[in-house]
């Protein structure tokens, strides 16, 4: 039987939402590997529009369910109504949409605040034995629901090499274990399946290939 | 030396844009065969904004190249200064953006316009014989710019097998190559390349697969 993925987007864009190319290689290789995925995304404002071609802000307003649609093709529901018991397991790809609407770690760093149903939807996962995973800056989401700072376990994770970053997953109380673009790593004590991607300085095929060894990871790790 | 590729965008998304799925299988396939590539894409309006999650049109206004900047990460120039000199092949992904955004087939068929610094780089590339690969709905852009209906030589073509699309393809002196998602079809008397992407009812995977072959197939005409 398919196994069935819930992957959780946040725009689509990688300086206000979703990173594109690690959210399409999730998609591709999920149906490479015969999994079925269906899209979720907060029905929230983004916390910015970055204009792309320039790097800067925009006076714009733009919703992270809206935007993330279209990486989704228009097959996508509100995180709301993602139910843990209904999936085998999830993936989150990266972007600073990870580190600015699904939590405040852009602004916070590792005192950052995670939005309820991002923080939900990975204590649930965790807690039901069903494997997680994320990449580029999106581990961050996992080491601090379930960081030590936070009453939880700790976890490892992949954020590549910036020391900011991998300091900040110390003091959440997880740990940061360093890998190249085109690998990924499992915490198999927690089900958490990591890779870099763009926190490497890298192109879209490596990006694609290390997502590849998580998903495959990820899906490795499902019961059934 | 690293063949040098130009993909042409069209914004960011499959009902208002560049489709996200093809246009990330194309950067990652060019990524992968060692070529280098610059996107461009018009720095003109798009025709509509479409709501991706309720497939509804929304009242607002984006500009091509700032949306498809999204997709290229910030890397990407006016369609204006795309020079055919400089490249060894041009690659157009598909999406509704090129059917209205690139030139008017989506509401005026095979008496599209094509905006005319697109008609202007298929034609450089052509004369240069330099190959052009493009996927999805796209090749209607060629299909009209060399269609013998143009007084150009006519040309072969995939578009899947939708009966009003190959029969516009027909009536504009061009001729539709029916081939499933996972091939692609080389006209090699025009050097032109074409897969037809999500005009079928497939996966991203497949898709993905298609691409390849198209990116391959179009790498392999470059004559250096």
């Amino acid at each position: 039987m398919a196994k069935n993925v819930a992957v959780v987007l946040a725009g689509c864009g990688r300086a206000d939402g979703s990173e594109i190319h690690e959210s399409v290689s999730v998609l591709i290789h999920l149906a490479r590997a015969g999994a079925r995925y269906r899209c979720f995304a907060p029905d929230l404002p983004q916390v910015e529009v970055v204009n792309h071609a320039t790097g800067k802000p925009a006076a714009e307003h733009r919703n992270q369910l809206v935007e993330a649609a279209r990486i989704a093709r228009g097959e996508i529901d509100p995180l709301a109504r993602l139910d843990v018991e209904a999936f085998d397991a999830v993936v989150f790809p990266g972007g600073f949409g990870a580190a600015k609407n699904l939590c405040t770690f852009a602004k916070d760093g590792e005192n950052c605040a995670v939005v309820p149903d991002v923080a939900r939807v990975i204590k649930g996962f965790h807690a039901a034995g069903k494997p997680i995973g994320l990449c580029c800056i999106a581990p961050v989401l996992a080491a601090r629901v379930l960081g030590t700072a936070s009453g939880g376990p700790g976890c490892q994770v992949t954020i590549g090499s910036d020391p900011k970053v991998a300091a900040a997953i110390g003091k959440m109380g997880s740990t940061n274990v360093e890998k190249p673009v085109r690998e990924a790593f499992t915490d198999a004590r927690n089900r958490i399946v990591t890779t870099p991607a763009y926190m490497c300085d890298a192109g879209p095929h490596e990006v694609f290939e290390g997502i590849g060894k998580m998903i495959d990871q990820t899906l490795a790790l499902t019961s059934r």
